[in-house]
């Protein structure tokens, strides 16, 4: 942390700021620069918040130097994490790429079984399917709860599928664990602490969606906050962030991708269809994001488009999903990767 | 609803849309344009997901017509709500703006008994204090949780103050409520349905922090979650949003005061203090605020901010508090209410 | 500036990094902390662009410390700039606050000469009014030209109101100075540099828009531009920058008030108009940034607006501004103003 | 256009919105729905600002159902447009993806032809480089003016590259056509619309980058200045937007290439260099761009990065490019396409 002392600032308010530093543990090096003092704070700088510091006299500001997460970081596991999902064990996170697909909601046995039919003969690894659905309107489909969650284990029966669903919170988390071999925290969770914890503990894969808004530091606290907890098995998922775009419901942010495979061990997936909200832009961001070097995709698929009981504007259907398999598997090799 | 079709649709590419508009409820209404056939769709239109539309052949866009909420609308109560708070019954939402002030967090006894009687003193309705804190990282302080919660209720005893504190999950709803006179629900959680339909089973009021990425109906539907489960006591609270503005936290956005008196009877109030995120900003945006429009405050406050727990750099001093609302009091006047 | 090794950096990666530092004329001041080396470098930044020091072998990142902009900073001038505008020389920047109004485009004479005597009535210091206007769409009114400016000249005879008028680029930079006191530079022109130095140059009143999705530096940056080439008479002026928000057209980010308070001597108003793009939100906007400590306003105001050629959505009218002011009085009495 | 009355409206509120539609040449059609009545307005509707009709009472907002460009506009012309540049004139927007390089700035002869060699020798199609540069600072490199031109154009002598080069403001522009085979419009001046109509005047093919904060709308508007003007040789350009990122300079939107697929016939390329701002994360956008179905990218390209004049923290190495180009050729071939 490197603290920036206003113009005109006394020794006396430089003193002031250096036992504030002691106190918080760490070590100070003065700096006198043509224009001002700067002090650089040397020790470990994640376990306090110091912004405060900002409010001592004649302070013009905080600027961190280390990055704020510890363990999600390749400063500690310089490997790449591999994990390893379903009855399979398939790995996330290796030379393989790795395509998970399936329906928003399971809207009911036939839907499902058949779908998942459809993804398996693709060539997916992994099923998605919500069971608790987190909507934004109180009005509209908010999920089967247990009874998809058993058609869920069925599919994985018949398919070999590894089988992900969104945990909502708290008090699901525990049927969500008989049944699930990941467990997808959502967007709009990302930063629901007790939640991370709690799947933190239960060791299950976890499949971590950045938060709509969240900044890349924030998005890795998020995965320290599972790791922490006693879960290496984070699988980071990019799903789009808001910003002013209006053709797209969130607009994909692709470059996430190589920066964190420079600052995380952690495998990095994409998903094209809440990161773009529109069936039509699914394809072409599905290549861009494995040519990008994501580890995995993550599509909403489904027969019926026009009548899905949610977020049917961004599902591909499973011939699409088919044909785009084989593009995807050429893409993958010309950048020395399979799928 | 509007459905407007592509260029080149024929009258079966219409017809299947007439058709899919017909299963969701509605009736269509056919208008042939210079360049394009427009299916306007009446009727109720929040029940269903209806974008799925955009997937039918030759459709090129659905146009929303309707507010997606319905409880929160002044369409349905035209009338101001006005939310009585506390031991004292203090109205939040009439002619007289409400400040609510007090630390981020309960950090012991002695601190916050202290900083309580500050902020009765300054003239304040309300006394703010987390127990449970929601940390962007896991390596700092958590909170004291019901040890706090006490502490709150003995400063309420103490100053007749009313005691907002967050709920940061399902699992402290009941702690909360054996405590609390107002249920934050933080930024963070805005889209916490389960949360929300719990507070909102309740009755107790609730403060709804906007969050930080949510627009303008998504911060309606939430509250819509909270009403539709019973208990229509909801204070808005604009507290920033994410942009791309680097010199704050977060980015006030204060023309949504004026916007939500136009849409919604719900009170609605401001939190300069995450609003900004630096305590030299906070004096400035409560008196825009105020000028604004806006029915109360919820203001950080703390006798040592360079020591506080959390949030330090966004706390002002009890004694700027107490200044301040005497600036406040005559903006309050030059506008035509009291403070 | 401060250069952040990556771990593991060798004594030679950091010499090399040395090497550069002072080859660009600045001295390195090494710092090894608990995880990796600190280069803190002295000297003044503000000369090259050093950012590609990003690019030698095992530099983490580069994070500066000064601001990048001198002339515009109260470091080098601490007492506040006031720019005296028009025939009456009326102080910008001082203990008054300075209201700017008229409509989005001169459209006729009758209809200038009109608004110009309800802006001067309402007791507004200019009267603004465009000539030549960068509209989004090639279709649609781009302004009277010449014949505007000399329309303006008559208000300016008529009511002794100054004139601020957009220069929209060089080529009318001529014609402009023969009858504005005020040079306005749109926000879409913010960082059109030929434009700012030619204005510099001129040494009349500029009103400098931010751009709408300008940082806080780049702003002062573009003031700094304008300064350098000989010109201190330089109005900052806010006028709601680019977010997801969709209620308005733009977000007005009123903390910038204070926050420039406290890095420039600059004055600085606001455009609660295009800051908000609603007729319906302007009064409400007015009163938030005089009440934030803004110098001035500019404000769109038309007879008409449903008829306004440009931007009548925006448009109060002149009874709404009329009224607007006797509160905007009293608000400014209210923190120590006047009106 | 649809007017959408608020709930309450009187048939006078109506018939006096009917009349301001009539006035601006639009036939009306009124829908009578459940919750309130709504007014479909028919008719060429790119000709007038008609947003003003929200000012008229009762009225609650106005929606657009056209998109505002024609000419830009997949409706007026169906077939893809190729752009042909330099003087073996080679196709921009066909089967073959072009890829242009060079460095941010020319800085010199020596420079300038060394690089331009490596650029050809890797197989691009055009040479960029600065000849004028618009720095955000006043104190950094400005470029080499005509100077640079000249080098450009002997570059193009000695390698057959076409010369691509930014015209910063209409006072350049007659020498800018003297030597350059592509006139790029910089994201900064993506809405200045005087030159926007000479480049268009002129006839020379134009890269067209957009602004980095402009609407998808914005940004076809600003191509249909230019065709308008009778110039249908405009080449679209992603170069990343602004957001709440840090990590990145800009954050690179791909999906607008799909998009642009289906609204516009204009060739798509993409500049990874400024949509990324670090060289590391160059080559995977330069991957995702191709695999999206860009038709080219721009990239910035020196053999000393970490001396560089302007730009060089996203600037890759000759070598890194040569590399490069053999991926991607693999890439186009994946999804049916040459390089």
């Amino acid at each position: 942390m490197v603290v920036v002392m206003r113009p005109g600032a006394t020794e006396a308010d430089v003193q002031h700021v250096v036992c504030l530093v002691r106190e918080f543990g760490m070590k100070e090096h003065l700096i006198y620069g043509t224009d001002r003092v700067v002090i650089a704070c040397i020790g470990d700088k994640r376990m306090v918040d110091k912004q405060a510091i900002e409010n001592a006299p004649m302070v013009e500001k905080i600027v961190p130097i280390l990055a704020p997460y510890k363990l999600a970081s390749v400063e500690v596991k310089s490997t790449k994490t591999i994990v390893e999902i379903g009855p399979q064990r398939l790995p996330i996170g290796g030379q393989r790429i790795a395509v998970i697909a399936g329906p928003c909601a399971v809207e009911g046995r036939d839907q499902l079984l058949r779908i998942a039919q459809a993804v398996a003969k693709a060539g997916c690894v992994g099923l998605r399917g919500g069971a608790f659905k987190p909507r934004t309107s109180p009005y509209t489909f908010q999920g089967l709860g247990e009874e998809a969650l058993k058609i869920l284990a069925e599919a994985r029966q018949l398919t070999g599928l590894a089988i992900v669903t969104e945990v909502t919170g708290l008090e699901h988390l525990d049927i969500c664990l008989e049944y699930a071999d990941v467990l997808q925290i959502g967007a709009r969770n990302m930063q629901h602490y007790p939640l991370l914890e709690a799947v933190g503990r239960s060791g299950r894969p976890v499949l971590l969606k950045r938060g709509m808004s969240a900044q890349l530091d924030e998005f890795l606290l998020a995965a320290e906050y599972i790791i922490s907890a006693g879960n290496p098995n984070v699988i980071l998922c990019e799903r789009g962030i808001r910003t002013f775009e209006q053709y797209v419901r969130n607009t994909l942010a692709l470059a996430i991708v190589p920066e964190l495979a420079v600052r995380t061990h952690l495998p990095v997936i994409v998903d094209p269809s809440h990161g773009t909200g529109h069936a039509h832009l699914v394809p072409a961001m599905c290549r861009a994001a494995v040519a990008a070097g994501a580890d995995g995709l993550i599509i909403e698929c489904h027969f019926d488009p026009e009548h899905a009981a949610s977020d049917g504007a961004q599902c591909i259907r499973p011939d699409v999903l088919a044909a785009e398999m084989q593009v995807l598997r050429r893409i993958a090799q010309a950048i020395g990767r399979q799928l």
